[in-house]
Parts: C-alpha cells; structure tokens; sequence
C-alpha cells in the first residue's frame, strides 16, 4: 500500500473532527483494505484521533504480519470480533463519541452495537472513507493503469481465436486464463459474455450459448492488480455486420467518444451522463440506454462518483470512472463500449487502450 | 428452479405463521433466488401469505421474465426500489406485521424502513429462510452433484500438467479455464492456489510466486452449476515427500476419514466437527488445525449449517457439507483435504469423486 496509508488515515482524522466524532468503526472490507493495507475477508478496524486498530481471526495471523505493518496495532481474535470490541474501546481514551458505517453494518450487528455499545454514543456515517476513495493518488493510478493493461493484453489475445459455434463459456475460460497469465489476481465481476440477443441482458453472465454467425458478441469484463480493478466491455459482430448493427454500433462510439472527451473536473455526474444520453436520444434510441453511463473504479469494480442521471456530486480531480454507454433491443442485441477513464486537471485520460472501431471477428 | 418453488413458499409460509408475522421483506440475494428462481444481483420480495411479488431494475427486465414466470408478481422499477416498496406494500391485503432479514439489512435501509413503513409492524427475523435451505431437495442435489463433478473433472485435467516454474497464477488460469470448459457458470470463491511456505496461509489467493520442489501445492476451489457450488481441496506435494510432510499429510487424511464418515442426521455441528478436532489433538497436531471443519454449500458457498466447535444445532437430513480439516504450520507449510458430503438419513455421502492419497506431482 505504498504510504499513502499515512496521508489516507490523517484525511480521515479531519473528517472525523469535522463531523464531530472522536472515533470511526470501520466494518467495510474494501474500507479497511484503503486505510491499513489488510487484504483478508474477515477484519474490524477502530480509528481514534491517536491509534488504529485492527481485529481479524486465526486464518489471517501470518498475512496480517506483513501486510499491515506498523500501519496498524493488530489483533488476532479467536472467537467473536465483536465481543472483543468491547474490550479493546476503553484502551482508546478520549473515545466517546463513535461512528459506525450505516451502509456496512448489518442490522444484527447495529442491535450488538446497541447492547453491547452503551457505554459510547454511536453515530451513523455515510461515505466517511469512500468519499476519500475517490481521488485516486499516484500509487492506486499505477495500479489501475497495470490492471487495464492485463484486460486489454487478454482481450488482444483472445479474440483472435474467437469462432463461431464456440460456446460463450469457451470465450470466458479463454479470457480468463489469458488474464491469469497476464498476472490478474482475481476477476472483479463476473465475465459476461453475451452472443445475439443475450446481447441485450446488460447483465448477461457467460452460458452455454453458442456463438453463430451475425450475433452480436458483448464482453464485459476486468482485471485486478495489486486490489485494483479495471472494467471495460467490447461488443463485436460475428462474421459481417448487418447496416441495422452499424447504426446502433456507431450510435453508441460516438455517444462514448463524445463522453470521454467532455468528462472535466467539477462536472457533476450527472451532466457527464447527459453527455452520452443526449447524443443518444438525439439519434432516437434514447428509450434503448436504460442504465447509467458509469461508476468510479478502485479497490471495488463500483465505487465513487457516479455518472447517472441522479447524481448531483461534482467530479473530483484524480476520480477514476468508467463510460460505458450502452443500446439494447430485446430479442435482437445489444452494443456496450465502455473505458475506464481519469479524470485529471489536464484533462480525461483513457486508460484503457483496445480499439473502439466496429471489428468483425472469427 | 424445478418446481421446488412452490414447496418452498408454502414452507416459508408456515414459518411466517410460526413467528407470527404476515408476510417477509426478503432482500438477501441467495434466498431470493430460492424462492423465485430469479438470478439477478439487484432485487426484492415481499412473500405475504396470498402473494409474491419480486421487484427489480431495468437491467434485468428480460431476464426476469423466463426465470421467474409464474413464481412471483414482478415490477420493474426505474428509479428507487425502496420507495416502490412503499406503494406495493398497501396491496397486500391483511399484511400488518412484516419480518425484515437482519442479517441482510444494513442500517441505512433499517433506517428508510423506519422512516418509510410507519404504516406497519416490523419484525426483525434470523434464517427464516437460511433454516429451509439447509435441507436440499433432489433438484437441488442433483445441481451440487454436477457442480462437483465439474470440479473434480477441473482438478483431474491440470494436474498432469503442473510443473515446478510455474506460478500459482498460472496453476489457477489452467483450472479455472478447464472449468469452463466442464461448464461451471462461475467461480463462488477465489481460487486458492498455495505453494510452499504460502500453504500455511488458509485463505491464500493465487500468487505470482513460482512453485518449486519439494512444495506442498494447496488447491482450493469450485464450480459453480445452475446456480450451485461445489467446494473442494487437495494438497500435492511437489516432487518427493518428506518424511515430515508425510506425517502431516497422514494426519489430516486420516482425520478427514474419519469425520465423513463418522456424520449423522441429527448429530450436533459441535460434534462432528470434533470427530477430526479430537483426531488431530490425540495425534500432537491440534494446535496447528485452527478453524472449523466445514459449512453448508448450495446456492451460496458458506451456508447454514456449520460445523465448529460452538455449533450446537443437529445437522438435518439432506444438508450438504464440507469436511475440511487441516494443519498449518507458519514458515513451513499446511494440508487441508476437502470434500463435499450429503448428510444423508442411509448415512454420509461423499459427492467429490477426487482421491485422497497423498500424491506426488511435477
């Protein structure tokens, strides 16, 4: 985690006296992998105005050592994290007044935090952390840029081999051993791989469908590197593209050109959106791009901003985002491009590099 | 989903009029699932005791449609789900008490429906659901017997292919891509791909570190078929096998043995998580076997119910489970065996055809 955890741990400090808390319970696992480096699933951090700490279990013993450093004091708990909570908050003095994260605390544990909590006042907080999160440092950029690579290296490899009568499956192991080889750690999501009209599920997960000539074939995937992600979909056209595929195909790369180059710092998420959406409703498929234009990206595949047509919150220098414009028609198909894209005070940067021009493949 | 569905919605109904509630908000993604068949990854059901009505969003609309049919009411909603929630719920005739999913509730949605629901009762409730699912029907079995066959095909097709130099990454691209290639839909874990001293580690990911000689090779993973897992572990040593690292691998076999075969219907967790735990402590090794011998796995990988020194609960007939001993020793190296078992009233049944001698690979 570089050391960036030092300036990450210190931003939060200000946060927390600007909201008026002497103390944060972090139980987000992405949250806690942000501010003290521990990758394991199973963990609570407490961060007072002088200490932090954190509790995970026996199956992390050896991996929290070297992880987490002198970043933490760390705590190795047998049998119930949160019991052992209770006995570890009187150590953190000045502590009266905690907050806990509202969106990651289960109501079960908000009721233990109730009854076994009376001595504290317990405040919900909403986005403490992950609002920090959003502005990317140079570090976590670096580790995006390499899991955009590893995508788009796969990707590059693998579509060559692509054929129709394949099944979406197939595609699936072949690019996902390709990421392996490429060093991904893991896979973000779910692959989706999606022939004809599957296309048009924007959430179709890879099936034994097979792919034939005409389909439109959607793959929607990413790479993780250092607990980065990257994201980014591409939509072919098997054998030769029909004029009515060109037209929804060219509708969506401008509309997703339009909105990576017009993406600036201060823009709120919802006006980025409406830089795709507009084109496409221009061109009369706006009832076909149902879902937002994007979502941030870093240590989780869905993060902060937003780029929807809800979302008031300007755009942050150093956001990392997705654009990924999308039409879909339901028993025919589906077009998606989508990037991952910084947005600098120099301007948007792409980081994904694969080509956006309509490819026939196999 | 079979039609299972029917069955379960009448047993969850009993367990409404048990608890004395009129209907359930369901809003954990797996037993959403069970109930409807739906596989989508944002949703929400009201079961009341006349109706099922399952909301979602846009993204999944054609979706919806062939997997739920007759199984639920569905609404697409644009906009917020929660405040649809509101003008759904007056429909519900003689629905005044309503259980909510503790588990699967976070605080901030505990809070809408504070906010929101005034209008009704509300009920935390605990594994209303999670309790009808640790009984698999044959339909369900029939979709965990696959699942493990995928895997152990998986397993069976890479070994002969491993070889010292190569890196865990590169070990789990080989059978995750195999795995495909058998079928499975997805991965419900992380493959875990652990060479020597990282062997150790029980919650291991795939490394860029290289296997060498004289390694134990520790594999945990699964498939993942029409919506269920499978779940299995082998450790390979690479090259010749030390003494030492025989005693060890003995060990664990031995132990595992015993405890499959040794589970009966009705038998507390406690117990059958002692018949390996006592195996392992009279051989001088209990020290190094620190976490639980297994879990439930069906639509979701860590499932009800659990076999750990604090679970007091009797394991029903039909649960599927995994028995998963195993010794760590830091700096050195670990075993884990892992199989998945039907608790079944003719007693238990391995369903992970994989054999379990040690095995000398590279």
């Amino acid at each position: 985690m570089g050391d960036g955890r030092t300036a990450r741990i210190a931003a939060l400090r200000r946060a927390l006296a600007t909201h008026e808390i002497d103390a944060l319970l972090v139980t987000s696992i992405p949250n806690i992998r942000y501010l003290t480096g521990f990758s394991g699933s199973s963990a609570m951090v407490v961060v007072s105005m002088h200490e932090v700490v954190l509790l995970t279990d026996f199956r992390y013993q050896t991996q929290v050592t070297f992880e987490v450093g002198a970043a933490a004091r760390t705590i190795i708990e047998l049998q119930s994290l949160w019991t052992r909570l209770w006995s570890v908050l009187p150590e953190l003095t000045g502590t009266e007044r905690i907050g806990f994260e509202s969106s990651h605390v289960v109501h079960r544990d908000f009721q233990r935090i109730m009854e076994g909590g009376t001595r504290w006042q317990w405040r919900p907080t909403s986005d403490l952390i992950e609002s920090l999160r959003e502005r990317k440092d140079a570090d976590e950029l670096a580790r995006i840029r390499r899991a955009a690579d590893i995508a788009c290296g796969a990707l590059h490899e693998i579509i060559p081999r692509v054929r129709p009568g394949m099944t979406e499956l197939a595609v699936a192991g072949m690019l996902e051993h390709a990421l392996r080889d490429g060093g991904s750690e893991g896979f973000p999501f779910e692959t989706i791989v999606a022939a004809g009209p599957r296309s048009a599920l924007p959430h179709a997960r890879a099936s034994g469908n097979t792919i034939a000539a005409g389909d439109f074939l959607l793959i929607d995937f990413g790479a993780e590197h250092a607990g980065y992600c990257s994201d980014i979909t591409r939509t072919f056209v098997v054998g030769r593209a029909t004029p009515e595929q060109r037209v929804a195909y060219d509708i969506v790369r401008e509309a997703q050109a339009v909105a990576v180059g017009g993406l600036t710092v201060g823009m709120s998420g919802k006006d980025a959106d409406a830089l795709a959406r507009s084109y496409i409703e221009r061109s009369g498929w706006g009832e076909a791009f149902g879902h937002s234009l994007g979502h941030g990206i870093g240590l989780e595949v869905h993060e902060g901003p937003r780029l929807s047509r809800l979302a008031e919150a300007p755009l942050p220098a150093g956001a990392v985002v997705t654009v990924e414009p999308g039409v879909y028609r339901a028993g025919w198909g589906g077009v998606r491009i989508e990037d991952d894209v910084l947005v600098g005070d120099a301007g948007p940067e792409l980081l994904t590099h694969f080509p956006r021009e309509l490819k026939e493949i196999g």
